[in-house]
């Protein structure tokens, strides 16, 4: 992120990366303010991905011991170069899958999941493949959204009509956008015990540039990647894809406003 | 609700109060915490009722004077009934219209306002009525669901279609049960500076008992007590009706959760 030595365009860069990075950490201070581990415990943080939790996680603890996977070779490569770039050394990293992850059970004194479950064909298998790994007493935390739960003004059919061609094609891709709902169920499925989920609400109208920012850049822009595919596909005709997302920005407009809910859960395996 | 003189009666009438009580606690809790007014300030409540937010709002601010109104002269009689059981001082009652104050220009210093524009055909003009009676520099607050917010697993078509009658029946009366998300623009349109605006979610799941108690005794008995007109007005059929109501009560059991949110805002009349 911080580059000196392409000093105009990068002076921008920066720039740019400072805000997202602020929209990230109004959205991770919502997220993940009640997370962090003792120092000396053993932590996986599960589907790292690019690393933008990871940075949060090894921060909040400091004295924790952290290792991240992901089945991706080439996020974890991105990942690791933002952790070292952020001078982090409480991370290691592992290319693995969650399902067959390559630790002996009990492992680990804690757990850390977030955005992975949705996009998962069974859910409750990789969760109990986590939990063997977990030692009796450790905790296990997730963190998903719920497309489900968008919700704003100026309301519109045909925004709605969008968001239900991403939840559509994720469901046809094995899927479940709107996972957040079920994590009590699945991990009590698991076998946890304590389960505890709480809703956690993102809410942007003109007062607030930083979410509706993040509305447009990251909500709205996951939205656009899948047009191709719903129009191929048949889910939506252009017209009303381009007035969904016509709408959708809308929303982030003027008088607009724009809701949504994430849901955060743990749960204790027994000893 | 504390009666000594039908004992067995009113033993579980007791009972039954003080769990509805508990609720209305926890609730309470979530949507008023941050409602406070300094001793010596005049505040008027619009709208009243029966005193539910009332009781709340006067122990909270033990040295605030509450001039409390509604419409209804017999809600009123069950406030005042209320407010003096529960040995609160500090509050008057008067029967008024929001838009027919019988105040004078600026004669309070805060507004307080709960689950009343929903049913207003004109919210914004009420607003800017209030608006009148508050001097400069002083607050409003309002406190407002949505039922577009309602989101459960099990996921149902037939469930959201019942919560869709009750909306669609509050709009043919001139009301607006989706007015959550519209606080905003409608504090903003009525000329209110700092207005700040919060989502308030609830989240039911087995765990909660008092939250799930919540969800059927308030929000699906809400949603029942619409099912003659809906039926009668041809909005929905008698079998999905049914399975809708039986799908509600289904999120509340075993696995379910439900899961609402509530907007509170806040604005300043500008000195």
């Amino acid at each position: 992120m911080n580059s000196p030595h392409k000093p105009y365009v990068h002076g921008r860069s920066d720039r740019e990366a400072e805000r997202l990075n602020y929209q990230a950490s109004k959205l991770a201070e919502l997220l993940h303010h009640d997370t962090s581990y003792p120092p000396g415990s053993r932590v996986l943080e599960a589907a790292c991905g690019v690393g933008a939790q990871t940075i949060l996680l090894a921060r909040k603890s400091p004295g924790a011991e952290f290792v991240s996977v992901d089945i991706s070779r080439e996020s974890l490569f991105k990942a690791k170069h933002r952790v070292s770039q952020e001078g982090i050394t409480n991370v290691t990293f592992r290319q693995a899958d969650v399902c067959h992850l390559p630790f002996r059970p009990e492992t680990f004194d804690h757990i850390f999941v977030c955005f992975l479950l949705e996009h998962l064909p069974d859910p409750l298998l990789s969760i109990k493949c986590m939990k063997t790994i977990l030692r009796p007493g450790g905790t296990i935390t997730f963190i998903e959204g719920d497309h489900g739960s968008a919700l704003f003004f100026p309301d519109s059919r045909e925004a709605h009509k969008v968001i239900d061609c991403l939840v559509q094609l994720q469901r046809e891709m094995g899927g479940n956008a709107l996972i957040g709902r079920e994590l009590w169920h699945l991990m009590t499925d698991a076998g946890f015990a304590k389960v505890a989920v709480s809703p956690r609400t993102v809410y942007a109208d003109e007062s607030r540039p930083e979410y509706t920012e993040g509305v447009k850049n990251i909500f709205i822009a996951m939205v656009e990647g899948i047009q191709e595919q719903a129009i191929a596909r048949g889910l939506v005709d252009n017209e009303t894809w381009e007035k969904g997302i016509r709408d959708l920005y809308r929303t982030t407009e003027q008088d607009g406003t724009f809701c949504y809910t994430f849901f955060k859960a743990t749960g204790k395996k027994e000893l």
